[in-house]
């Protein structure tokens, strides 16, 4: 949570100059994103978000990224759009940095998700996955089942440093889910990486989703598996079903499921757990000591993985078989 | 620069209820602030500052610094003002921090202040100063003239790690303003740190002041040297008389320097430069390895220092003498 690039008022003003908003009122780095300096302005037009690409995000990707925002947007999803300036360009550099200035999402993310916001995600969610069908773009998913190997290869003997047999459970379990990883689900844009900080809700209802950079091309239902371990786990660990099935329910409502994909979906929920453990182990064994961010417990994950190892029908997530 | 303190949707809600500012539609963690952590909240009714006080600053200052901003803007002085609940108090409580939901000033820190922003400054400062004449709390300078012993003490030998022979020439330099320091110049409240990017400019025009955080009772003359220090050098070292006649001609003309003040105007700006050199070279000698804070370079105020020790009259300030 930082901003990386300070940015100042003569090179902003000058960026801003080819949008047209007014006079700019007033601007604040905001303590948000760990790839990205994100920044809020408010000028005579309204509030805007302004972000800079940082190192972490490929500038390959950046048209994937910022064309599916453009392009959920024209169909309806509640989602930030990237402004374009007077030339055409939804992207412009700014403090040497590749930037864009990005339409303000009103929201408040919320901390301790109730079943009716399960309920309103899973809606929303179906409604991405319908939306992103017809994106032109494509993006490979850089951590789906064929990138944890070497992962969980570069964290080696170390994992047993953050609990003793975890290597090997892990080892085990990648085993298993390379060879019954299922190919032939229905494939499409995802977000793949729908926890509740990237959703805003007002009141009730929710507003928009947002942090599209790790978004990508991949079966459709492991969008879900990632949303069920994100969202309908309570903070000592256990299984709220009364949540999965308001996410799992408002979901089939909008994009029914069909029964290849009901099938997978314990499998899918444990390469979800699996990826997340992962990568958090990675961050826990590799944070540079005193960083300012403190990274996210790996062993979360391992007792979502254990619970979705125990699952052998979706009944278990509140669906009827 | 950072937000320390995390605050949750259920909990920010319930700190707002009493303030009566409509639904909570958005808000940011800012990376704004070394002492504190501060976020922007957008409601129904506009866009507000709030401030969680962290451990640098001491609790029982709070009052002088919420009673001050609430009585210069009482005064018509441009700056953020503590809003009441509806129990009438300016400091309530948040994820267990002290925390004042402040209103929200408009403008951005000019990187690069050029004389027509050094005029509109001295007018801001002379009206600041004028404005604080009957604020009825006081609070000690701890980084003033009888701070700064304690402060070189605590670098010791260490300073000529910084630069060969630093120690031995500050140890002289103190001697010299602690036997010299004018005592019966006009006091009162002085803002104490009025850098650059504690002032908002929209357009050409100063907005407001902000961040009284150091602000205390000393002599006001001091406040303009340290405003001479932190507005009128350029990056290269050099002093820019054209800044600083704009400066002190724009406060002289609100709130006119008495004979006392013109003559010890190059001692109080000796003295403002060792006090940020001091705090500056403490900070240098002291963070922490990978620390996210760069500490900044002590020795941009040696030069000043330096600089202000060949001054002899007002005049090399551009003021007639």
């Amino acid at each position: 949570m930082a901003v990386y690039t300070e940015v100042a008022d003569d090179e902003l003003e000058a960026f801003l100059e080819p949008y047209g908003l007014g006079r700019l009122l007033s601007y604040k780095g905001i303590a948000e994103g760990v790839e990205n300096s994100n920044f809020m302005l408010h000028t005579d037009k309204g509030i805007y978000f302004l972000t800079l690409y940082e190192k972490r995000v490929a500038r390959e990707d950046l048209p994937f990224f910022l064309g599916l925002m453009n392009h959920l947007a024209a169909k309806g999803i509640a989602c930030p759009v990237p402004l374009r300036n007077r030339h055409g360009e939804m992207l412009g550099e700014l403090a040497g940095r590749p930037a864009a200035l990005i339409s303000y999402l009103e929201g408040v993310s919320i901390r301790r998700p109730q079943p009716r916001h399960c309920t309103e995600l899973g809606g929303a969610l179906a409604a991405f996955h319908i939306g992103g069908r017809d994106f032109s773009l494509t993006r490979e998913n850089a951590l789906g089942v064929w990138g944890w190997r070497p992962l969980l290869e570069s964290c080696g003997a170390r994992a047993d440093e953050v609990a003793k047999g975890l290597g090997a459970e892990l080892e085990a379990e990648l085993e298993i889910l390379e060879r019954e990883w299922p190919g032939a689900l229905p494939q499409g844009v995802i977000h793949a990486d729908l926890f509740p900080d990237n959703v805003f809700f007002i009141g009730e209802k929710l507003s928009g989703v947002f942090d599209f950079y790790f978004a990508c091309n991949d079966a459709l239902a492991y969008d879900l598996a990632i949303c069920l371990n994100a969202w309908c786990f309570e903070a000592d660990g256990s299984f709220n079903i009364t949540k999965a099935r308001a996410l799992l329910q408002a979901y089939n409502a909008v994009r029914p499921l069909d029964a290849a994909e009901l099938a997978a979906l314990p499998l899918l929920a444990r390469g979800s757990a699996m990826r997340f453990l992962l990568t958090r182990l990675y961050d826990w064994l590799n944070h540079p000591a005193g960083a300012f961010v403190k990274p996210k417990d790996p062993l979360e994950y391992l007792k979502r993985l254990r619970f979705h190892r125990g699952v052998t029908s979706p009944a278990s997530y509140g669906l009827d078989a």
